[in-house]
């Protein structure tokens, strides 16, 4: 199949098909990154464009280098240094970019849906890099692709999500992605982190990390958002580490070969341990090298689709 | 004729054909940004570095793309993370990016004259991307380009700039350049916004909107400069936006085919409605998108003279 | 001989034919840079990442320039915008950067020992471009690179080193570097910047500075550190440089051939007046020129050793 979508702009209205064009693309990009020379001519003369309104290393250095490994030139701009402190709207940030000719924008921003807004208004190409509460798309594709390297099939597995599910996009874009393909999605958190919907979109849930985690393929841990108010919605960073941090013990109760993701950073002796982070079941590192491929395989595909 | 100058510092100093010779090289170059590879070899191995005292998106973006794309290497320095925070002079700054052998250092100061200061101490090109309340050369070249490209000549206009004339560098760019070639210029404005010295430049000025717009080709707003203290002139912003700010009804009072320009950030509802900034006159987006062809002109001349 | 060591970590454990390859392989870089075209394909397809914890223009953009040059990807990390400010450990980001497959780590850290953790963790190159108060081993090279462009040979010689030795890791990595190579080095400053080891690494300590620069072929002044809270060790700015700050009277006091230097960025009217500065015996611009050589060097030499 070919790629048709000028944008990626969230995980829940790709088709199955899409999602795995996305990963058999990674796949081959993989490869790049392990060579001595790791670049290829691919983008060569294509501008990319990285707006990150909020702070990030990890996201934006993947998408940076992901960028340059393909040979496009990128641009960084960031909230602190850009003329937001002079009052300008996002729409008018975006269209005096776009009249710069870029190829890609990708958008960091803490209003949900601030990237649909883009999409409608650019003829380039935005990719959603994360949007408040709402959605992170290629976290849940470098997520799904990690899956499928470690356990070889990306369906029919138990997958449980622990920590903040109501304000982390990262988990909505995960639910969205393994339940298309007809996973068992276990969320489990304090009463005051779970949403009401979860239930509308399939997925089940456990207050207590104990019965969540039986028999689990995969367990994420989620990030408490210190910076953005997390630990606002617990009594204490203890008590959330006593109830809902991955700890040793834990692990037996999941399958044998149950894989631990965190999409970072991790705030250690919080939702996991350094026994589970550092351990022989911790796909933590893989996710971030896996990361770049993923980001590659994306802007191939918007950049390289039929128009 | 062939460019001879080291550095473009300041508008004031250019002759007709200079200016020229930038627009007609621009007018070439505008073509590289809309190819499908964006890109040409001519400032390959060259080193360019913006030096950013204020901050700044879109000129900063403007110049890195325009480097970029002629395959130049770009360094950003922007005051908040430089030595500055050190209490190092800028000739200091200046003469030591000089040792590692930059061909162009692009500066935004806040002082009125720091890039003419450099200009003497360096051999690399200087670029002003606008000191102070003085000079912006770049932009009243884009300005410039967008009105030819626009009007189909630069001569013989009637070109009205509203808004706070007294601090703004745009405004004296603009002057100075339109002056040149024999257009006439009207500023509008509050009193406290109007400068002592416009009819030393030919300069008419009008205090009322309505009369200053009258047949007017090209109509320009300035930026009321929030960040820079630039509401303390006026009584409110409210009161500027009834007096000066442009709306829809204004048009009908200047030429048919007028154009409505702006040099960014926009404050919309403050000097510009919704409904101009948008509508069918406007070429604001226009000359964002010029200004990277005006750009990779000025450092293709400044780079490739006769040296 | 050739390179072996995955990093550049200090001075201290390097042998005199490391540190001679470092000046031979700068000496055939240094020409590089003044090309018309400055750029080698040496290092295309390589990812250098810089990661700086502490602000700095000089020694962040003469490694990004030392990068580029050689053609490599470089990406700029700086801790105001990084993940640090979400509590990530230093090991977590360092791990996570290295899953992206750079082939370098630049990194800038107030704490002492920072670049070796990490350089015991990560495959990837660590460089040490300054660790709190330890050491800063490519400032040290350059310097001695300079000493021997300007001198002709980096033995037997008489060097000074005026300042805050005790916090200056300039001069800790200077030291070492000298002592190597059987210099005669002489720490002169106030007592409360006068650590008590001094002694056991062979180096004498003057208080006086008249008597310290006697017969003196080399002159380092040191920078106080106003921002990292160097005033707080002397009484006050004013007598630092009454008794310590050089001077065009001092000067006499050396040979005749006598050399200035200064790491930077300078505190004028503190440590060196205007007229030592910038007078026929400073060879302060020279040092950072050839800044970017030694690192286009080091970078060489990591890249490319036999692995």
């Amino acid at each position: 199949m070919d790629w048709r979508r000028k944008d990626l702009l969230e995980i829940r209205e790709l088709s199955r098909e899409e999602i795995l064009l996305v990963l058999d693309t990674a796949e081959s990009f993989k490869e790049v990154s392990k060579r001595d020379i790791k670049k290829v001519p691919t983008l060569r003369g294509k501008t990319i464009i990285t707006l990150f309104f909020e702070p990030s290393t990890r996201t934006r250095t993947s998408f940076e280098i992901a960028a340059k490994r393909l040979s496009a030139d990128t641009i960084n701009i960031s909230a602190t240094t850009s003329s937001v402190v002079k009052g300008e709207t996002l729409k008018d940030t975006a269209l005096n970019l776009e009249s710069m000719q870029p190829d890609v924008i990708v958008i960091r921003h803490s209003l949900a849906g601030a990237p649909h807004i883009l999409s409608k208004i650019l003829n380039s190409s935005v990719i959603n890099a994360g949007d408040g509460s709402h959605e992170h798309p290629t976290q849940a594709l470098l997520d799904l692709f990690t899956i499928r390297e470690k356990k070889g099939k990306i369906e029919n597995l138990k997958v449980v999500i622990v920590g903040d599910i109501a304000h982390s996009r990262v988990a909505r874009s995960n639910i969205f992605c393994l339940k298309k393909f007809g996973n068992e999605v276990v969320c489990c958190g304090p009463p005051s982190m779970i949403p009401p919907y979860l239930d509308t979109l399939g997925v089940r849930v456990e207050y207590k990390l104990e019965s969540a985690l039986k028999d689990a393929d995969v367990i994420m841990a989620l990030r408490i958002q210190k910076e953005r108010g997390g630990v606002s919605f617990i009594p204490s960073l203890k008590e959330y580490a006593t109830f809902y941090g991955l700890k040793k013990e834990h692990i037996s109760l999941a399958k044998d070969d149950v894989i631990i993701m965190h999409p970072g950073p991790m705030n250690r002796g919080v939702e996991i341990t350094d026994e589970v982070a550092d351990g022989p079941y911790s796909v933590i590192l893989d996710q971030v090298e896996n990361g770049v491929a993923v980001r590659m395989a994306i802007l191939y595909l918007l950049l390289g689709r039929e128009q």
